[in-house]
């Protein structure tokens, strides 16, 4: 273990080992192959912990954490983070509210960011489980799945994102996540439990979008 | 754990372990995504246990459960039960023969839910698994499984149940289960095995059917 | 325990032990669903070992299995086998170095019984995975699954079995192993291993022709 | 044990112990079914580790391997390696960071292996996990997977690989894999985590492009 991580990550080890559990179940499930992916829980108004990139997100120990500003710079650590933390710690910037901020790669939203990149958005309505969504209580609700282009160039990106929270009612998105074409999802919650719930829900609604495609509903 | 409701469960920790065993392994499956679902067994002619709302299906605890009595208040204990509560006890209540209801949210049942809605039921024939079914004694048999449009108001949803019921022969629905739109199934049985052993013939024959269409057959 | 069935099955406790183990570990891919399935290993020339009906497949004892004769007639206890007994003993009495018999109702194969239930058998060929079967050598091979209409009359259904070995090179089948229609499969081997392979093989094979199926090819 | 090949491998439990862990989770995922599949990890210049023919690939044990020369032959034991042997040492042979091959069956290297046989490759292009491949940085670049016909000659498949190596640019096919018809994927890498990788991120992609083909996209 490299010596001033281990000194910088040592007050946050009760949150290290929340992720942890967490992203090992998401591994478990397959949403984040061939070590991509990646995962953040927020310290205090200015920092943030976020995993390392690349390794087997199935058996991460703490040491696999930074902890970054909010500019998404390492802090007591000469390790670099991934080129995506700035779209972690945008998000934490942003909304003072957020506390974990999740980012798998699986088979369905893979598929499906391909699937509606070009309409820039999935439409989500009639079903219950937009009420996993806070704020959402009713299945009669229609909301809106935003899909953006991929990009290696992470500010290009950061941007991309800020203009949907722009123009969105109150700032707030109304789906807690968004999908990069090609590439994943970002979604987000309050703690660990409610990000877990809200990625299981976009998850699962966007499995049901596909099926029903293939089955020619 | 909350003292009072601590007193009202203390006597059927019996009935919340076996509950929470057979909950276990239908997380396990994916059938309750984004904590929702919600399971109850009969306490006696006028009691049931049933799930609290919310939490990960795949971790309760004998504190995630509440006794209710048949019109679904909530006995001993300052927490509220679901708004599906009422679901629940409208089968105790009708059906004295009934000790647990099985209520979840699977991506083969909510597909199939929308898939079936407009023609408000679908059709399961020629499967040997439909003598998983008590009292169907062969797989010539071809039965109908309801689809009901969803609300988020219970008593009239509960009153499409009884609509279903009372149509029926016998006042028995010929499948043990009905599905309600973009929403899950309700299956039920004598004990927690046979309501099991229902939940997983419907899932299984709704499996079938979706994937023959896929197949254009 | 039964204390008769106790005594019957007491020399042949490592012959259901393995059959335990494997069958449990069909349960857990979901080839079992509610409590249906059966399977049987051979004692010697006159008897087999078979489970009981019913049951979950994921938690089998050795009190779950019967000792029968080759007539399917229960030995040493009051409790009744499965009537699709007869199937299993039909190919022990035919075959004596068949020395396991394992029938299934995964999801692909109750799928593949009814989609091709018309022409009466699945073709399999240029797989490299044939060569799991004992006697192929080389993918080149395409060889017939049958698949036989389904009925509760077993004497009947035996009868059917009869015809396709008579009917067969050498009496044998080129695949070890039959669909009945909405039903599910029965596959064979020397031994557990052997008949697990081949079975396995079967499953495979069969999931591949369907996924062809939906891709257009 | 085999004594000779005991003290064969005696000096190799290390390596031998990684590839059983690494195959253990290719075979939970279904990867190897029906004892197929084959795997080796090399040892030095001129000799490598690979698993003997047949066998459940969950649960190998240090006995289940063999040590081969970049022939093919085994040394010091008098068991026969399997015949595709020749396609791992002519991996090590070629490419002196080559530390790792694994080859694997799964459904959907199967499927795809036939419906892109025709066209000899399959494409890939748009997604951001091509950056798992080592010598990839972007998204930006498309990419072909190459199929190659079957044979049950290993000297004619080998010499179809060599064929494929020397027309790549740099000798390095794009992608570090390639599939045979209805036959699986051959993967590899500098090291077990890195081939793991590589198989995992070639999978993940295969069935990506599966399912936008079923979705008619």
């Amino acid at each position: 273990m490299n010596a001033a991580n281990a000194t910088a990550i040592s007050g946050h080890q009760q949150l290290a080992n929340q992720l942890i559990e967490a992203i090992r179940q998401l591994a478990a499930r397959g949403w984040t192959p061939a070590t991509s992916s990646n995962f953040s829980g927020r310290i205090d108004a200015g920092h943030a912990l976020i995993t390392a990139s690349g390794g087997d997100k199935g058996r991460l120990t703490p040491d696999d954490f930074l902890v970054v500003d909010m500019d998404g710079q390492v802090i007591g650590s000469q390790r670099r983070s991934s080129a995506e933390t700035l779209l972690h710690t945008q998000l934490y910037r942003r909304f003072p509210e957020i506390g974990c901020v999740l980012h798998t790669h699986s088979h369905n939203q893979t598929v499906a960011s391909r699937l509606y990149a070009r309409s820039g958005a999935l439409m989500l309505g009639g079903y219950e489980l937009l009420k996993a969504f806070s704020g959402h209580a009713t299945h009669e609700d229609s909301v809106e799945l935003p899909v953006l282009p991929n990009t290696q160039d992470m500010p290009l990106l950061a941007a991309r994102v800020e203009a949907l929270m722009v123009s969105a009612e109150d700032d707030h998105l109304p789906v807690p996540g968004y999908l990069i074409e090609g590439h994943g999802l970002y979604a987000w919650g309050r703690d660990i439990d409610e990000a877990m719930r809200h990625l299981e829900a976009i998850e699962f609604l966007i499995g049901c979008e596909l099926d029903l495609r293939r089955l020619g509903a």
